[in-house]
C-alpha cells in the first residue's frame, strides 16, 4: 500500500462556458454570458474553455464564441480554449485568436456519429488537416479530447485498446505539437478503477515530449469526484469541470452534470493542492451560473451551509 | 507512482436502518422498515446496522429496534449490529440477541455533548463499562464508531492527534476484544486526502490482532464516493453506506444524506471488487426506501436510466 499523496497543483480548465452553457437551449444573452465569465475570472480560473466554433445551425447558443474570445482574449495569464468539430471550426478559432484548440474524437462510433455526423476515421483525417493548419500558426497548441473513452450511451463499456486505437492514429498526425489528450467520460458512468485503468495502459504506451493528460468528468453516477483524484494520481495534470456542475452532453442520454468545480476545488484544497482558485469566490459565480434561465446544476458544495466552506 | 488497484473484497455495512431512518422525524410503521430490510437482503447486504437502542424520547424513530432484530436475527449469513449509547443500551441489545455493538464516541468535545449530552471521556468511561459487558458473553464484537473523525459542524477540521488520543483510550480499554474502528465522517466535509492521511497514521499507530478499519460517510460535499475508495486504499476493510442515500445526522447541521450504497457498489464493481451485492436488485430497495414518507435521500444511481445500470 502507498500513501495517496497530493500532486503541489493541478490545472483546473473551467468548461461551463461551453460544456454548460451548451447545454441551455435557448440562447444566452452574451452580456450575461461575459459577467459569468468575469466572475470565473474574479475566482482565479486561469484556463476555459470558452465556447466552441461550430455551425450556429447545429448549436444556436455558440453562436457568440468569438465575441466572447474577443472579449477576453487579452487578459494575461488567463489560458482560452475553444471547441472545434472540424477544420472549418480552426479557421474560425485562429482567426478569432485562439491559440489552443479542442479537437474532439469520440472513441466509440456511433457516439462520434451522434455528436458530428462521421466515423471516428473520418474525424482522425480532418483532425490531419487542423494539425497541419496549427503547424502554420506560431504558438498554437491542441487539446485533443477523446470522447467515450470508457463508455458510450449507445455501446456501453469502452475497452482501453479502442482509446488506444484512436489516440494512436491521432499521435501520428501530431507528430511534436504540444498536445495535451483528455479522455473523457462523456456519460460519467466510468468507475475510477476504471479510469486508473486507462490512464495507467495508454500513458505507459504514448510517452513523448509536450505530450500532456488531462480528464473530463461528469457525476451522474456519482463518480465525478472520484474518478477526477484517480486520473490525477495516473498522470492527468489537468482536468475539466463546470462551474456549479452546469452541463451535460446533448447526444448522451442521462448524461446530466458535469463534475463541479466547486466539487473539485474542495477536494483538491482539503490535500493542500494549489489550485489558484479562491472557492468562496467561485461559489458566488456558481450562484450566478444557477441562476441562469435554462441550465440544470448539480453541484454539492453550493448546497452547503456557506459558512462550512473554506 | 503506484497504479490504484481494486481490492477483491469490501464488505459493505449498510446502515439505512439506522442512519437512514433515524433522519426521518415521524416513526414509520415497524412492518414497512421490515419490507425494506427484506429488500436489502434480497440485494445481497450481509451487515446490517438495524438500529439503535437509545430511550425512545431521545429517538422515538428506534424504538422498535428490538422488534426488527427479533425478525432478522436468525438469517443466516447476515451480521446484524445496533447503535448504543451507554451501557444501558448494551444490555438491551445483548439481550435481544445483538452481537456486534456499534457505540459512537465524537471526537470533539463539543459534538459528542451535542449528541450524548456527555464529554467524550466521559463516553469513554462508560465504554470501559460496555466492554467489561461484552466480555462476559460468548462471540460479541464491538464496533467503534469515532464521530465527527475529520471535521466538526461546531469545531471545523479536526486534527489526526485528536481522534489518536480518544482511540488510543478506547483500544486501551478494549484490550484483545474483537474491534472494528470506523473513522466517521460525520459532516461530508472530509476531503479523500484528509482521509488517506487519518487512515494512514492512525494505522501506522495501532496494530494488534483482531483490530478491522471501516470508514463512515456522508455525500454532504460530493465527496462520499471518493472518500470511501481512498479509506479502501489505505486498509478500511468495511464501508458504511445508506440505500438511496437516506440520511442525515439530526445533530450535525448540514449534514445530509449518508453515502448512497448503490453510487459506492458502482464504483467497486467497476474494479471488479467483490460485494455480494446485486445493484439492479438494490436499486429496487433504493426505490422502496425512497418511497417511504419524509425521508431525505440523495442517490445518483437512482436518477440514472435503469437499462445503464449493470
Amino acid at each position: 500500500m502507498t500513501a495517496l499523496t497530493p500532486p503541489e497543483r493541478v490545472a483546473i480548465v473551467e468548461v461551463a462556458p461551453r460544456d454548460g452553457f451548451q447545454s441551455i437551449r435557448d440562447p444566452l444573452p452574451t452580456a450575461d454570458k461575459r459577467r459569468c465569465i468575469e466572475a470565473l475570472l474574479d475566482a482565479g480560473v486561469t484556463r476555459l474553455e470558452i465556447g466552441s466554433f461550430v455551425s450556429p445551425k447545429a448549436i444556436a447558443q455558440m453562436a457568440d464564441t468569438g465575441d466572447l474570445v474577443a472579449a477576453f482574449a487579452d487578459r494575461p495569464g488567463v489560458r482560452l480554449s475553444a471547441l472545434v468539430p472540424n477544420l472549418k471550426g480552426a479557421e474560425l478559432a485562429l482567426a478569432h485568436g485562439i491559440r489552443e484548440v479542442v479537437y474532439v474524437v469520440s472513441v466509440s462510433e456511433s457516439h462520434n456519429r451522434s455528436n458530428v455526423r462521421r466515423s471516428p476515421d473520418e474525424s482522425l483525417e480532418d483532425l490531419g488537416r487542423v494539425i497541419e493548419r496549427l503547424r502554420q500558426t506560431d504558438g498554437t497548441r491542441l487539446r485533443l479530447d477523446l470522447g467515450t473513452s470508457f463508455d458510450c450511451p449507445f455501446e456501453g463499456t469502452v475497452a482501453w485498446q479502442s482509446v488506444d486505437r484512436v489516440l494512436g492514429k491521432a499521435l501520428e498526425l501530431a507528430g511534436d505539437l504540444p498536445l495535451e489528450v483528455a479522455l473523457c467520460d462523456t456519460t460519467g458512468r466510468a468507475s475510477p478503477y476504471q479510469v486508473a485503468d486507462h490512464f495507467t495502459r495508454l500513458r505507459e504506451r504514448h510517452v513523448r515530449p509536450g505530450l500532456d493528460w488531462a480528464f473530463h468528468g461528469h457525476d451522474t453516477f456519482g463518480m465525478g469526484v472520484a474518478n477526477a483524484l484517480f486520473a490525477i494520481h495516473h498522470g492527468a495534470t489537468a482536468v475539466d469541470s463546470a462551474c456549479a456542475g452546469l452541463g451535460g452532453c446533448p447526444f448522451a442520454p442521462g448524461a446530466t452534470g458535469n463534475t463541479a468545480t466547486e466539487d473539485l476545488i474542495h477536494a483538491l484544497h482539503g490535500g493542500g493542492v494549489e489550485t489558484g482558485i479562491d472557492l468562496p469566490t467561485l461559489l458566488e459565480a456558481a450562484d450566478r451560473i444557477a441562476a441562469l434561465p435554462g441550465g440544470q446544476t448539480a453541484s454539492h458544495l453550493r448546497q452547503v451551509p456557506r459558512d462550512r466552506v473554506s
